[in-house]
């Protein structure tokens, strides 16, 4: 380690009990970590290549890490592991508004990123829950989603390139600086969504956008239960309509929410979809959003273009996970269906939590049917109960079985690689085998995490 | 190929001296192919299979193709080479308008799924100049653009997942039903674009989208350059306008299509940049870009909703290649530059031209700054002019200085694999050749294309 730190020209090691502590761990709070050997704070490219050379060099474990706000593990440290924190490289490069381009070291706060695009009165769209803590390098390395995909897309769809420093220190960018290209292997897709398993991510060239113009506008609209909600989306859909923002808060999550800060509700047991526009059509697409749930028995309809009404709408969203933390310790989950399913998973997750006696609150990216539900228990548990695990092994086959996906923004990580094999099948498995020992022949890039 | 023949559950194999002739080139009639042992025609997935086995067993390469409508020379025979036809599987297996995807298999006509998308109230947006004749195997083979890009992205954005036969003959299926999901690495991404040098697509979920609404307004500027015209995009993506269509036509072109068909033009040497917009602001969005183009002094400005006003504004460009293929031999040529030095390049191929005494006629798809130069030679030329090859040459390098890469939607295949190392690097490179080994180790994928 005395010679790690040598040949670093900016980064710092540090064996601290309180360092290795504060970056063992990310926010799957319930999955357990090792002891990691060292923390290396790089400040630099440089300083990434001469860390991935020496555990070359000494076939040790590398761990590479942002903010740690991961919610499947990516970024759990093991024992006898380098941990390979990011989050000093800190600068955004370049911001070109002719080129619609920002070039960021993997440390930037993603809010910070998309406050200076807002500032050169661009938009950098991905927004992540944890968008004000979280660093783009954590964003690029789990392909992460957040509140605008359905009209924005994820983080990749915002990637033009990268700079990747791989395995054995050898350096690459990946992709152009340009929206179109089809020069060689797409890389830059390779990289984004690895968790860290085939390279480390030094450098990033984002695409960003127009701002929306106009005033946004609000649809707020209750049903009877989740399922009901659910059918919406797709009379959206039909009309062409396509909100910023589409959220379903099923009915358990509602009155969690209802419990700890009074709204005004229509009724007990009801589920709210809320759904945003932007753009110079936000009014009459928020009009007709409300017309469209009204005839599907939507029991209260609210349209707003007030910015403060509209704030406090989108809040109750915003303030879920928090809601219903106050209830228990929680077990956050993240998969996919068709879009055409969402209600009929809303349904099943009734029968799985009632089946294995767990309490499960949900809400969805609703949009591209991207479920969140959380699992809710004592807080007096030890680890995670027996019944918590089946009732979410019992989810992700149900998703898979509906034709989904096990992840559609937190990433497999550690938490979920007992089930990827289910969903790539054994060939599909294989070449991930195949890919992963090409770039990284003695495992040393986030072993045990993904695959 | 007896045993071939056999083996095959539905597929042909044939080895007539006017089928061979046939199948051994695509549009890049100006790259020397060889000739092939025998031609395969697929017919279903495992007839790929079959013929994969067969060619993994006896070390023979196999050359993928669609309709033959590449430009860049990726479905040239090779001696010796089956010829992997895949234009007889021509399937919709699914269309879900709920779930706003189809499922297809690789020969179905690029416009045939346009057409059955528009049926069901849905939009398939990729748009190639050859769509009515292209397969969408070879669409995703190459990621191939079109006109609609700059707004709807290129294939790669409308794939959400692909069954993929892999050189050994074993199939995988890659990506979701789903638009989000980030379980395993983006294998759907390393496929689409790599021109049958990793393995063979044999089916595609492919996203759909809600169909535009409103009626079309199309905008007609006259400029008295081209670089002069490089400048509107700039100054519509700053006003946040978004072109469904917006291209680029320099003064060389439009004097062709003007000798070929008399066109009402404000002047001789013009340049004209069209710009259509879709959608229920399309109207406004017109007006405003017209202003616009008025403020960076075009000589004529033209806004129209007329269907058919508009159609023969942008038959112009369609017609462009057509006109300029009046004039002698042609090699269209394919690149991109940062949008912010669209201009600089229009002026750099002026410079270009005249240094090598080579007659450019350049469009672009001015939205993303790809542009199509197309270099003119006498039809007495037993083959491309060294002058011409050494104006390609030094366009090449001109884009990858400006910080551009080297094609944008037609590939790399056989015509361009000398300039790739100059774009990737000798590590980017090294890191291909990893990738392509780790999943055809025997290298009969394809040989002699991208790499």
């Amino acid at each position: 380690m005395a010679e790690l730190a040598d040949r670093l020209a900016d980064g710092e090691v540090s064996t601290e009990h309180a360092v290795l502590a504060a970056h063992r761990t990310d926010e799957a709070y319930l999955v357990p970590s090792g002891w990691p050997l060292c923390a290396v704070y790089a400040h630099s490219t440089a300083d990434v290549v001469e860390t991935m050379r020496w555990a070359t060099e000494h076939r040790i474990p590398v761990v590479p890490r942002g903010a740690g706000t991961g919610l499947a593990g990516g970024a759990l440290a093991e024992d006898g592991a380098v941990v390979l924190s990011l989050e000093r490289m800190t600068a955004v490069r370049e911001l070109s508004v002719d080129d619609r381009l920002a070039v960021v070291e993997p440390g930037v706060i993603t809010a910070d990123l998309a406050r200076a695009a807002d500032g050169h009165g661009l938009m950098y769209p991905v927004d992540p829950g944890s968008a004000a803590r979280s660093t783009l390098g954590g964003n690029l390395a789990t392909n992460a989603g957040g509140f605008r995909c359905f009209k924005y897309g994820v983080t990749r769809e915002s990637v033009l390139g990268l700079e990747v420093v791989l395995a054995d220190g050898r350096v690459i960018t990946t992709g152009h600086r340009t929206t179109k290209g089809v020069s060689g292997y797409d890389l830059t897709s390779l990289f984004v969504g690895s968790e860290g398993t085939l390279g480390v991510i030094t450098g990033a060239t984002l695409r960003l956008r127009s701002k929306a113009v106009g005033p946004r506008a609000t649809v707020a609209a209750y049903f009877p239960d989740a399922a009901a909600a659910a059918r919406a989306p797709l009379a959206l859909a039909r009309d062409g309509l396509t909100p910023s923002f589409l959220e379903l808060i099923d009915e358990v999550t509602l009155r969690a929410l209802h419990a700890w800060q009074p709204l005004d509700l229509p009724g007990d047991g009801v589920a709210l979809l809320l759904a945003e526009f932007d753009g110079v059509d936000a009014d009459r697409a928020a009009a007709e959003t409300g017309r469209l749930c009204g005839k599907l028995n939507a029991v209260a309809t609210q349209v707003t273009t007030d910015e403060a009404e509209s704030e406090r709408l989108l809040d109750i969203r915003r303030h879920a996970l928090g809601a219903l933390e106050r209830m228990g310790r929680t077990m956050v989950e993240d998969f996919v269906v068709p879009r055409s399913r969402l209600g009929d998973m809303l349904v099943e997750i009734r029968r799985i939590a009632a089946r294995h006696d767990v309490l499960i609150a949900t809400v969805a990216h609703a949009g591209d049917a991207n479920l969140h539900p959380t699992l809710l228990f004592d807080r007096t548990e030890p680890e995670i109960p027996a019944r918590v695990w089946s009732a979410a092994d019992d989810m992700f086959r149900t998703a898979l079985r509906l034709g989904g996906t096990l992840t559609g923004e937190h990433g497999i990580g550690t938490l979920k690689r007992r089930w990827l094999r289910d969903e790539l099948g054994d060939d599909g498995t294989g070449v991930h085998q195949t890919i992963k020992s090409a770039l990284d022949p003695l495992g040393i890039m986030n072993p045990g995490k993904v695959l």
